[in-house]
C-alpha cells in the first residue's frame, strides 16, 4: 500500500513539546493574571453560522474567512477572532451573564490570507474584555492587566503607550475636520513607518489643506513624560469639550495605575497611536518592547461604544486587549528570554533490572507522592542508553538502582548535571532521600 | 438594521464561566498528571490535509467529518479525533522527537454526527499516549495514570477494568475462530447491553456451534479479583501461547500497580472488554463510575501494535488512554460532585468614593501582591447594588472605605458569609489586615 504523505497545510503548525510547554507556559500566566482581576472563562464553538461572523465583516474579513456548507447545508464559517463571538454570546446570554461582565477566552482562531513570516492561518488569541460599564476603573484595570502579564511574563524592559480617541475626534472637530477622520487617522498611524514627509503627503492627497496640516503635526509632535504630554494637551484643546474629557479620563488612568505601582518609565501617553480607527472610541493601548521595537505592540486594546449592535438593540460599551502569543513568543526567542523548560518532569528512573519493575514503581509513587514528577524508562537497555534519553529530554536527577541495591532499600541519587552519584536509603525512611533530591533539584533550577 | 439572531450551530455549545471553570479545572489537573508521569504537551492543526484524516477512516467517519476545499482549492477536514494527527505527527517529526515519546494533547475535534443526549459536534479531547515501546512499563503507567487522574478529580468510588487482546485473541486461536474474531468480539462486547441470550443469538448467526459457544462464555463468565481471575484463566488458556503471553503481561501490571500503592478494589480484570475492535491489541482499559456505571466508561485506552502505518514504514507500537472530558463533568454533576468554583477572585472593592479611586486602586494592588485576586466595581452605585453583583459573583470578602477610612488608612473587611465587618487598618503596616483576610478566605474555602 502506497503510503500517505505525512504533511501539515501550508499555514499551519505542529507544536513539538519545547515549543508547546512555552505556549502553555503563557497561556497559564495569562489566565492567572486575567483571574487576578477577576476576569472569568468561557468558550464559544470553533463554528458559527456564517452570517454571525459576516455580519460585521467587509469583503476582505469573508475572503479569509475559512467557510463552508455543512453537512446540514447549513452556511457555517470558522471564526476568524474572538470579538464577534463574543458579542454573539453576549447578545445570546444577556440575561444569565449580567452586567459587567469580565471575561477572558483563550483559543484558537483561523484566517485564510496569505502566510507570510510571523503570519499563520491558525493562532491562538488571548482576549479579555469588561463589557457593560463606561467607567474609568475598567480603563485602568485593563491597563494594569497589561502591566502584569509582561512582569509574569518575564519582561521587564516594555512601554505601555496609551491615548484616547476623544482627544483625537475633538482636535479632528475642532480643525472641522471630522468628515475626513479615517483619513487623517490612518495617515498619522504611519508616522512610524513613513515619516512626517509621507504622512503630510498622505494628508494633501486627502484635500487637507497646510493650515490644518501643521495643527495635525503640532498635536502629533507633542511628547514627554505623562504629566508634560496632558499639560501640553490640554493647552492645545481645552476649548474642546470631547478633547477635554478623553484629557481627563487619561489623567485619572496615569495617577491610578501609579497608586497602583506602575513606574512612570513603564507607560507614555502616545498621541500618536490610533489603532481599529472605526471601531475604537475611548482609550486606546499598545505595548512595545523597548528591546524590540521593530516586532510592533505585543498586547493591544482599547474602549469601545457598542460591542454587540448587530445582535441586539442593548447598548453593551466595553474594553479588552488581546495578548499577542506568537508575537511574544517570538520576541522572546529572539531576545532570547524563553526559560529553560527542557522537561516536565524531575526524576527519571532507568529500568535497570527489568525483574524489580515492582519496586521501581515503588520508588516512582514515593517520589510523585511527595511532589516530584518521575518517568521510569520502558525498555531494560544499557544503562549509558537509558541515561541518553533521560539527558536528551533534561531530566536532572536519575535514581539508579539494581538488584542488591533495592534489597537494601537504596538507591544511587545521580546529578545528571554534575554526573554526581551518592546512595542513600530510601526505605523505610524517606527523610535523607527526600531532603538530597530537593537540594539537587533546588540547584539546577537556579543555574537554569 | 435588522438584528442577526445571536445563536450557535445546532451540537455546539457556548460555554459560560460556571461551566468553563470546571472545565479549565479539569484540562488544568490532566496536564499536572500527565506532566507528573513525564507526558509533554503537543498541538497540531485543526485543519489537515483530507487525505491525511481519511486515510484509515471508514465511509462513516468520512460522512461525520467537517469537510471542505480551502480558498486555495485544497480538500481540506476538521480533525476528528487526536489519534489520526498524532500519527501523521509522529511520522513527519519521528527524528526530531525520537522514541521512546510521550505525549498529551488536550484540544477539541469536531463530527458532524446527529447531536444527541451527551453527543455533541464539538467536544475537547484529553489523550496521552507513549509510542515507541512495547515494554510493560507503559502499560503499568498508563494504568496509574488513570488511577491519579480521577483521584485528583476528586473521584474515589471508581474501577479500573482491564484486559489484554491477547488473551481473547488467543482463546479465539485455540477455538479455531480466529478467522471470526470481528463478529465473536463485537457481540462479547454486548454482554452488558443485551445479555447472554442476546449474545449467543448474535454468535449463532456467525455460524459459530454449540461447543465453541459454551467455551467463549466459560470464559467471559470468569469473575472474582485479579488474582482468582488469572489463575482461571491460567488454566482454561495455558497451552496458548499468545494467551499465556497476555496472562503473563496483565499479572505484571497488576502487581505493579498495586506495589505502586494502588489498592486492589480499585481494579479488576474484566474479560468482557473487548473495546476497539481492530486497534487495540495487547491491554486494554475503562473505567467504571461505581456510583454511576450506566454513563460508560470515562477514561478508556490501550495498546495498538502500529500508530502510524500509513505515514511510514517504521513501525510504532505504543499505548493511549483518553480522558472522557463532557462524559466526567456530567457525571460530577449528576453526583452532585462538582466543586464550588462559584468566582475566580477573593476580594471585591466597592467603588464608594468615585474621588478615591487612586486610593481603592493602591489597596487593590497591596492584596494582589500579597496572592489573592481582587477586583474593583467599575461604577459609582449605590453599596447594595455594588454587593449584589458582588454575591452574584460568588465573591467572599468586600473592602469597603470611604474618604474618611481612606484617609485614616483603615478599612472594612466585610465577611459576605457572615456579613460581619470590622475595621482594620490596611496601611502603612498590613500584617493585622492580611491576618484577618486569609483568615476568612481559609474559613470560607473550608466551608464551600
Amino acid at each position: 500500500m502506497a503510503l500517505i504523505e505525512p504533511r501539515t497545510l501550508k499555514g499551519f503548525r505542529d507544536f513539538l513539546p519545547p515549543a508547546m510547554r512555552q505556549r502553555e507556559r503563557l497561556m497559564d500566566i495569562a489566565r492567572t493574571v486575567y483571574r487576578r482581576f477577576g476576569f472569568s472563562p468561557i468558550d464559544t464553538p470553533a463554528l458559527e453560522h456564517l452570517e454571525v461572523l459576516t455580519g460585521k465583516g467587509s469583503d476582505e474579513t469573508d475572503r479569509q474567512m475559512y467557510h463552508f456548507k455543512d453537512n446540514g447545508g447549513r452556511p457555517v464559517g470558522m471564526r476568524f477572532d474572538l470579538t464577534v463571538p463574543l458579542a454573539r454570546f453576549a447578545a445570546e446570554h444577556l440575561h444569565e451573564i449580567g452586567t459587567p461582565f469580565k471575561r477572558y477566552h483563550i483559543a484558537p482562531v483561523w484566517r485564510g490570507e496569505s502566510p507570510q513570516e510571523g503570519r499563520f492561518r491558525e493562532f491562538v488569541q488571548c482576549d479579555f474584555d469588561t463589557i457593560g460599564t463606561t467607567g474609568v476603573v475598567s480603563d485602568i484595570e485593563t491597563a494594569l492587566v497589561i502591566h502584569e502579564l509582561m512582569l509574569e511574563i518575564g519582561i521587564r524592559e516594555f512601554r505601555l503607550r496609551i491615548n484616547n480617541r476623544q482627544i483625537l475626534s475633538g482636535l479632528l472637530d475642532s480643525l472641522k475636520l471630522a468628515d475626513r477622520s479615517t483619513e487623517v487617522l490612518r495617515a498619522l498611524d504611519k508616522l512610524d513607518k513613513i515619516g512626517p514627509e509621507g504622512v503630510a503627503k498622505e494628508l494633501q492627497t486627502a484635500q487637507i489643506n497646510s493650515p490644518e496640516i501643521s495643527k495635525l503635526f503640532e498635536f502629533a509632535a507633542i511628547r514627554g513624560n505623562h504629566q508634560d504630554v496632558l499639560t501640553k494637551l490640554d493647552a492645545l484643546l481645552k476649548e474642546n469639550e470631547q478633547a477635554s474629557h478623553g484629557i481627563e479620563r487619561l489623567n485619572t488612568v496615569c495617577s491610578a495605575i501609579q497608586a497602583a505601582g506602575v513606574p512612570s518609565e513603564r507607560f507614555e501617553i502616545d498621541v500618536s497611536i490610533a489603532r481599529g480607527l472605526d471601531y475604537y472610541t475611548g482609550i486606546i493601548f499598545e505595548t512595545s518592547l523597548l528591546e524590540l521595537p521593530q516586532i510592533g505592540s505585543v498586547c493591544s486594546g482599547g474602549r469601545y461604544d457598542n460591542l454587540a449592535e448587530l445582535f441586539t438593540k442593548q447598548k453593551l460599551p466595553g474594553i479588552g486587549a488581546s495578548l499577542g502569543l506568537d508575537r511574544l513568543l517570538a520576541a522572546l526567542e529572539k531576545l532570547g528570554k524563553l526559560p529553560a523548560l527542557s522537561s516536565n518532569a524531575d526524576v527519571f528512573i532507568p529500568l535497570f533490572d527489568p525483574e524489580r519493575i515492582d519496586d521501581y514503581f515503588a520508588l516512582a509513587a514515593m517520589v510523585r507522592a511527595n511532589g516530584f514528577s518521575a518517568e521510569i524508562f520502558p525498555e531494560p537497555k544499557k544503562l549509558g542508553a537509558q541515561l541518553k534519553y533521560a539527558d536528551a529530554r533534561g531530566f536532572r536527577v536519575a535514581l539508579i538502582a539494581g538488584s542488591r541495591e533495592l534489597d537494601q532499600g537504596i538507591v544511587q541519587i545521580k546529578d545528571l548535571k554534575t554526573q554526581v552519584a551518592t546512595e542513600t536509603p530510601w526505605k523505610p525512611d524517606t527523610e535523607e532521600f527526600l531532603a538530597k533530591l530537593r537540594n539537587i533539584l533546588a540547584m539546577n533550577s537556579m543555574l537554569s
